[in-house]
């Protein structure tokens, strides 16, 4: 099977024109069928203080009512991925800017309310890899917004790592896929003071003894058992790393 | 050849809930494959207001500047395109949105300051009317929105009008193209003040008469030039109706 790589880079990489511009070279320069997947989450709050809305956040999501909805179709499919796409069309990447709804790719559930109402946030229900499998082998490049559908009409707000992670998964059975996270830091960090304290592999019975002695803890913790599934699920590798290292050569690999 | 239709649909249409639900299902009714181009200028100006950006027309065109082009490509790009695309998809359209940089089927010249400095708007270039020709033959329909790009990474803010005349006759060498232009009376009106007088057919020289007799005047000028344009590049017919007509039964008919 061919070999793809799937990249996931968060708001603030593709937020900053520098660093954007960079990550379109970085991007640019990885052989092989690919698939960007974005967030924006800075710059959903941004738009939305100026609209004079308040961003709600529970446990680090985002709360989406009818309004905060509007903001993030507005941000995350419209300007940060045309911007990405009209970037990545100028460096000769014949890029497609996709939400969930766009082809079907990605179909959601509304997620139910328990104790909190995270209002129209969607769960991924399924991918068709099919599809973006066709499209890669026609040399076109998704770049995909963290919006989904519920297949009922509505757009629902979504993890991009999750995105990120299903998206990889369902086309493990058509390409040799390596899952790419790319974060502030270069990789998973022994010390959280020493950034070049990069753990360079992590299997999941070195992942359960270092949650235990509590090296890896927070928010990398639902990031590594993402990689665990993945991997599960027939993705071949996850790398954990910085934005400027997509290449892979550095940063946490887990197999 | 097969039958392709070609709609363009203004921003009033698309941007009142009631008024998209019924052109959602008025355009799932029509056979074959079919396009859909949407505006959505309203929006864009209540969005900038909101944000406390001036909106700034100049003969009924918008100016774009930077600020203005973040709107736009909000607005248009995510907002009402992937809105529809979410509503088409609930009908069992397999729609997909695109703005011209998506696998770069339109690309404009930003258009040349002379007397006034538009900003970053678009005057098309290049459809790329094979690639869409493959969507359409995969049984996908784009929905288009306003905006193109220039090839350097930029967006640009495109007519909406011009959008669907151009990619009606990029299509013409595909698809026997009947191109539908919605708007809010039923037709080519003879009398301004009767919204029943529609002329149903108008030819070259019927135009240039109804002209010199000011008939036709102001706005309807140059839709009908566009139209004509069109004719000659090899699209079949043109359809002037109102948005609840969408099957042609009504309107006036360009050939």
């Amino acid at each position: 099977m061919n070999k793809l790589t799937v990249i996931k880079v968060g708001g603030k990489i593709v937020e900053e024109a520098e660093s954007l511009q960079q990550l379109f070279s970085d991007f640019a320069a990885i052989p092989g069928p690919k698939v960007l997947v974005h967030g924006g989450g800075r710059s959903a709050t941004k738009l939305a203080a100026s609209m004079g809305i308040e961003t709600q956040m529970v446990n680090g999501r985002r709360i989406t009512d009818a309004e905060m909805l509007k903001v993030v179709t507005m941000v995350y499919g419209g300007l940060v991925n045309k911007n990405i796409v009209a970037g990545l069309q100028a460096r000769g990447i014949n890029a497609v800017g996709l939400t969930g709804a766009d082809m079907n790719v990605i179909l959601s559930d509304k997620r139910p309310v328990k104790d909190i109402d995270y209002g129209f946030v969607g769960d991924v229900k399924q991918v068709d890899g099919e599809r973006l499998s066709s499209l890669l082998n026609a040399s076109i490049v998704p770049v995909m917004a963290p919006l989904t559908h519920d297949g009922k009409g509505n757009i629902l707000n979504t993890n991009a790592d999750t995105i990120a992670g299903e998206t990889a998964k369902a086309l493990a059975s058509f390409f040799d896929v390596t899952l790419v996270f790319c974060f502030e830091k270069k990789g998973v960090l022994r010390d959280e003071a020493d950034d070049d304290s990069v753990i360079a592999n992590i299997n999941r019975q070195q992942f359960a003894e270092l949650v235990e002695q509590g090296v890896i803890q927070g928010g990398m913790i639902p990031k590594l058992e993402n990689a665990f599934q993945a991997i599960d699920a027939g993705v071949k590798e996850v790398i954990i790393t910085a934005a400027n290292a997509l290449d892979g050569h550095q940063g946490t690999i887990i197999r």
